[in-house]
């Protein structure tokens, strides 16, 4: 089902609530609030819905993890006696266009479904860009250039962010890199890339390049990748980076990126040559989509640095009747994390009074990094919880193996599987969980539930072990 | 380090505790009586530590499966792009005999970190086949057929069991058959098989044998395989097992097997063809290694009908200081069951005073089935649950869908996820939970932990999904 067309447009009610941008966030609070019969429009910019999650973020970057690790899979399989006399099987050809068209044909469908969804759910699909007017009405410009105007009752901000790419003044040539958005448009395979950054993004992208055959450059700022996370995740995914030949350059600033006729040169200030790469990426950090949407107009306040609107914890900005979820709320960026915070906010807003103080715990939020291995953690980190609780009332589980997916593998192979359990208190109850290893990302999620709960070490130990999995070694530390 | 020598055995203390078995259960009781000072004794009849679960289990099953996903995806990769202009990928030629032989040499080796471990918790580590002389007194035949004798205050038995063969007399030609003990002598990769039974050990070595290019026959008595589990993991598997070629044999029993040139020819009451096949392999169930226990003359019961030594629930036998754990005792046939219950059992005769009435609990164990895909399992069925609480006091959860691994395959390629969580009560106290789909296996443990704790549906809501994975489904569950 199409977006509404132009007449439909020119005779409008007053909504109960409009939604700002059809990403995660919006879909999940406009959905929620027409399921409880509320009159809701939501309108989206950029002719596709689903937002960053589906179109440029999670799901395509979901499916290049898959199709990274299909490759490992294929270098690991002579090892399991596949191939002339279980030598070396040489890697197929892959042939990345092949399966960015796939993919793109994949998002596309999504596309479709996050409509009909829409309907379905008596929601009115508008297409264009918004922007207050009031702080009752918004204007929204169509793909055409013309304008109308809608009128409403509350208005969600779900307008999302974008990746940063810094601008030329601060780094000279800077703008001749791609930012993650830019990463799903590549069409061929690049031989040589860079990625800039440390952060989640950074080494997700870095490392489907690198297992897929490019030879891959991942620029730091310090001398650890995933600086918020858990210091043993650092430690063990950058060896093991390492390790598998992917090109860690610590303690480097970009300075200076110079076009040729044969690709980039990435000048730093840690090497005396530059980089010569085919494909720069940047990927230090995101800011939100708020510049055009006339937030002063409806007096809503937002962050002078990267224009997040920040809420409460009911999600209510300063302005009465003026909501933030998701990306543009700036805390905890994660796609759940905007749809618990969207149909919860829904919830309080027209649901049956059991809801009318429904929110969001931002606490205990488990994540998965899809590294190679993955990553998957939840709650505090060893130094959050040393500086919270101090080192005398923590107690630290942790365990380094090979898992048996390694039985069979030459040491070039394997990967290394690391566990650790940060327990507070004479009771030991479970603060943080950290992963890292084969399995950890589908691993996590009955251990967040646990967690929540508020689990303790006894807890843990209470549940007979699985064997042989990699899992049982959480209910086994000792 | 090797067992005592001949020398060693002729000058033995009274034991504390001697334990009969080398296998998992036998291993933990042992060596944590050891660490607790106590004289400990163990007894191993096939030469080599690690019972079922290393040498004929768990262990080398699950290397198995890890070779026939990487077959799975071989067959994979050309959707991902992999191979000339994405076409379908030529697999691989397979070598099992590489494989086998690799297999055993890990073993190998973990039979040697099982002696060590023994060695290093200072327990005795005897070579040969004990048989009670009295309550308090065994004899032990060495490999060269000469005896001694060992006292000890306590004996526990531990001597597992071994999968049935049945008998020529009950079906003509049975013995030219196999059990799954012989599953891990074949040197050569079979061109057809016959496997009989339903139960998990059947499902996944019929698993194994298909998707490395095997013709297979799996011949079961009903309708459904895994005629224990919930009935939505039969149905799942079952149907995923037939669309993939895999020849599934209802309502069948085999009469007799016949012995050609050719092979085996295994006749059945369910065809009037029989059906020709290299191999034939019986999983039809166990029985406990107790026939020459010498049980009688320490006054030890044992069943009548498979041997098994039944314990209470703090693994005591009818005769006091002589107590039973793991396979032989009967209940629930699990490697990290017979551990938990040896160590709680040694815990309990000489740990500290906290633990004088340690004991496993039997209830809400969770566990696995390495089949294709894996299935997840804790708790009570739905028809358990119903029979136990009425269907009115049960909610059921349920969800199917193609996880994201699917996204780019062909439908012949895809395969099933399938969920249910079953509820009880108003407060939906989560009382059973079945999952089949892939990463189950990693999936389980820790929702078991929050299902062990008395988890409701609602603790599984309030825990953020994790996305984009299979298991943040559990929590989203509507």
């Amino acid at each position: 089902m199409p977006p509404l067309d132009k007449k439909q447009t020119e005779q409008l009610p007053q909504y109960d609530v409009f939604v700002i941008g059809g990403g995660s966030g919006g879909l999940a609070s406009a959905r929620r609030a027409g399921s409880y019969g509320a009159k809701v429009g939501l309108v989206e910019a950029t002719y596709r819905l689903g937002g960053t999650c589906v179109n440029v973020g999670c799901v395509p970057k979901k499916i290049m993890w898959y199709t990274a690790d299909m490759a490992d899979n294929l270098r690991k399989a002579a090892a399991y006696g596949f191939g002339p006399e279980a030598e070396a099987l040489a890697l197929p050809k892959f042939n990345w266009t092949y399966l960015k068209h796939k993919r793109d044909a994949y998002i596309k469908r999504l596309n479709g479904i996050y409509e009909k969804n829409l309907i379905n759910d008596k929601v009115d699909y508008h297409e264009g860009y918004a922007s207050f007017l009031s702080k009752n009405e918004i204007q929204i410009e169509r793909p055409d250039g013309s304008k109308y105007t809608v009128t409403a009752k509350k208005f969600i901000i779900a307008v999302g962010g974008r990746p940063t790419i810094p601008s030329d003044k601060d780094i000279p040539g800077a703008s001749y890199g791609i930012n993650s958005d830019g990463f799903f448009d590549i069409e061929d395979q690049p031989k040589r890339v860079a990625v800039v950054g440390a952060g989640y993004i950074a080494v997700e992208l870095a490392g489907v390049f690198h297992s897929l055959g490019t030879e891959t450059h991942l620029m730091i700022r310090y001398d650890k990748v995933l600086r918020t996370f858990d210091p043993m995740l650092q430690d063990v995914l950058g060896e093991h980076m390492v390790k598998t030949g992917l090109k860690v350059h610590q303690k480097t600033h970009v300075q200076k990126v110079e076009k040729t006729a044969n690709g980039l040169l990435v000048y730093t200030d840690s090497s005396e040559q530059p980089v010569e790469v085919d494909v720069l990426l940047w990927a230090v950090g995101r800011h939100a989509n708020t510049e055009k949407l006339g937030l002063d107009k409806a007096g809503v306040k937002s962050n002078e640095k990267n224009g997040d609107v920040i809420a409460d914890e009911y999600q209510n900005t300063n302005v009465e009747n003026i909501y933030s979820i998701g990306d543009v709320s700036g805390k905890v960026l994660l796609t759940p994390v905007a749809i618990a915070a969207g149909r919860r906010l829904s919830n309080r807003l027209f649901g049956p009074p059991q809801y009318k103080d429904d929110k969001l715990s931002y606490e205990d939020i488990p994540s998965v990094v899809f590294s190679h291995p993955t990553i998957g953690s939840i709650g505090m980190t060893e130094p959050e919880a040393t500086e919270k609780y101090g080192k005398d009332n923590l107690k630290i589980y942790k365990t380094s193996f090979r898992a048996m997916s390694c039985a069979m593998l030459d040491e070039d192979h394997k990967s290394p599987t690391s566990y650790k359990l940060v327990c507070v208190g004479k009771e030991e109850k479970v603060v943080g969980l950290h992963l890292i290893g084969d399995g950890s990302d589908e691993m996590l999620q009955g251990f967040g539930v646990a967690i929540k709960m508020g689990a303790t070490k006894a807890d843990f130990d209470n549940c007979v072990a699985i064997h042989p999995t990699s899992s049982e070694e959480l209910v086994t530390l000792r």
